[in-house]
């Protein structure tokens, strides 16, 4: 294999990488027969980092993860949806460490191996009841299959409307190493709040320092280039988990084959932000936003950023509409230095605006670019070196319908 | 009357403060037959101020209104819907330069006395034999009536659904001061750009860079507090004439009834302020956050805009639903700190969170509550002095077919 590159690894999922069992199981906190219960198992002790949402709230679960990996291992992620275990003061913090004491007890670990994350209903504490005999009846259902990580990816979803994995081989010392993803996130819901949350597994062994850095860097390049709606969540969590079992020399910063198994890494993370973005409520289109020529790269995520997430101009797509007034009128409330006399627009192949001028284009050309399910938007304002991309979704009737409908 | 308060006139108008005239007519811009030109004359030299638009993009009659006030004075307003004459590079500059000096000759004033404000379609230049020919028919057309005012008011809209306009007295020096405005804004939509315009009129006697300093500070808790779908406009203006006819002693920051003369301006901004809210494309409902105990009074700005920014909290009001974990999300991305243990929400009379505690609440009288008009949302940080109110409105399934039109 061509050390420089990695490979897709279509059909990957959490359990490809060496080390990993997981499933998913219904314990009762969802109404329907929907899977509501989850777990990954490393068979080893794995280097372990994560990232938290911005949000000043944080769910009880998020304190309960963050105590766990102080050390930087871990052995065990447990998840539930249908709840997410927000807003329950001191019972619900009582119950996300009671969850992972249970899960602990149940897997064969230690507590503070056992992270905790949970998706759903703010403000609800959770059925503990069920909770806790869907732990223990958690083990058998755990495997090292694809079945196994199906039920899992499965068992995570609130309103998504399909399950979001990604697979990737590098290698590394001539070793092959795996890292995959698998996340949920649509948007939110009432009554349950659709959480961003992002579960890794690699078989890499890493310096656990390098490996919270890599994160770092890789979430603010993709998780949080996207949006459905502007929220953000009282929930959000990306946790990694590395086994080490591929039997590479440690990796970290200066390691030869850094650079390589860090893009390995951002395109999983790239991939299941886009998959997210593109399963937004209502979306019927994933959204694309490149900018160049800003003035530095935090400058061109802002616009990005601000562009991709314009109601106006996410309508703009789901009516089909070439619409660069929107567009720059987005960059332009960005808050970020343009040169206003040189901006340059194009969507697709189709150039709208140069040097900040309308150019004429084929309408039914735009209209059946515009019909297709992604859209890209360039936008080069000629005013530096800074780009970046934000990924996003078009805004709809359906949005509406989902986020407005009367709770029962 | 008494000195210490300001007297809403219902009815009044922008000609209601002595020595102005107003009027419009239909030009030929618009499509149908809706008035599309209009002005605002002041009988004398008028002190005037504006405040503009912060959009890295500046429509060309933006640059000719800042010539003109430069010096602190206009005798006229010339205003054109149906296009914004944004976006037009070096011709349109040209264009808003010859829509001055035509008005200038028409009215008989001299040319740097006379603002300049567009309004509609971006990166369309100006159809100036409409707008000359309109120009020059419109004198005769400019009265001290009410219905001149109403022609005015109609002349500036775009998307709005209605006109928006306000007046109050005040005693200032023992002499009746009137203050008037018309506004227009509700949102974009292709292909005009709903761009937010104020004009306002009083009879007071003041000094200038007082008259701009009220202006800022009335626009900051007043236009700048409200948000119909998060965008900036390239055109947002707003410019207020000063006659002095009033014939009071010239108001400055110390003099004696300078507090309730900048009261009553503040009101006359805020309410048309809320009526552009109200009127938010689509909108069905006026939304109103206000949030006190925040650490600072921008502090509580920031948050406030949020939450009534939120898609989330936008489709719940739409769908009569009190969910405060929307809210509650809104105010934890803000940006802003905020103790997470002692937070209150209450809709209307209704308190649903206390001290960061679900309370049981009758969701019939939410339902009956939310399904009103207006929908007052109460924050209370507990975390300092800080307080300020944003309006919006709610987010439907109209906002989403006026802004995903086919253009045709």
């Amino acid at each position: 294999m061509d050390k420089r590159t990695y490979t897709v690894i279509e059909g990957g999922s959490i359990i490809t990488p060496q080390g990993f069992r997981s499933g998913g199981i219904h314990c009762g906190l969802k109404k329907t027969e929907r899977y509501d219960l989850g777990a990954i198992v490393c068979e080893v002790e794995a280097t372990a980092a994560a990232v938290y949402t911005t949000s000043a709230f944080q769910a009880a679960p998020l304190k309960v993860t963050r105590e766990s990996l102080a050390d930087g291992k871990l052995r065990a992620i447990i998840v539930n949806s249908g709840n997410a275990n927000a807003c329950t003061g001191q019972q619900g913090e009582a119950d996300a460490y009671a969850m992972r004491a249970t899960a602990a007890r149940s897997l064969g670990v230690a507590e503070q191996d056992v992270a905790v994350a949970s998706t759903g209903v703010i403000g609800e504490l959770l059925k503990m009841d069920c909770v806790t005999s869907g732990i223990e009846a958690l083990p058998p259902r755990l495997s090292g299959t694809e079945s196994g990580a199906d039920d899992f990816s499965q068992s995570i979803l609130t309103t998504d409307l399909v399950k979001k994995e990604a697979c990737v081989s590098v290698v590394v010392d001539g070793k092959e190493i795996t890292i995959a993803g698998a996340a949920k996130g649509s948007g939110m819901i009432h009554p349950n709040m659709a959480t961003m949350l992002a579960f890794m597994t690699t078989d890499a062994k890493i310096d656990q320092a390098s490996l919270q850095q890599l994160m770092r860097q890789a979430t603010d390049l993709t998780f949080n280039m996207i949006t459905v709606d502007g929220d953000t969540s009282t929930n959000d969590m990306l946790v990694t988990m590395a086994s080490g079992l591929a039997g590479n020399e440690t990796l970290h910063a200066s390691h030869a084959d850094w650079d390589i198994f860090a893009k390995a890494f951002t395109y999983v993370c790239q991939s299941l932000a886009k998959a997210i973005a593109r399963d937004g409520e209502g979306a019927t289109k994933l959204v694309e936003v490149l900018v160049t020529g800003a003035i530095s790269e935090p400058s061109a995520r802002a616009i990005a950023k601000t562009v991709v997430g314009s109601s106006l101009v996410k309508s703009a797509v789901f009516g089909a509409d070439a619409n660069w007034g929107r567009i720059i009128a987005a960059v332009g409330r960005a808050g970020e230095p343009v040169n206003p006399d040189n901006v340059d627009i194009r969507l697709g192949d189709i150039t709208m605006l140069r040097e900040s001028r309308p150019i004429a284009f084929d309408e039914d050309e735009a209209l059946v670019y515009l019909k297709g399910d992604t859209v890209r938007i360039f936008v080069d304002l000629h005013n530096g070196e800074g780009q970046a991309t934000a990924w996003g979704c078009d805004l709809t009737y359906d949005y509406v319908r989902i986020n407005a409908a009367y709770r029962t």
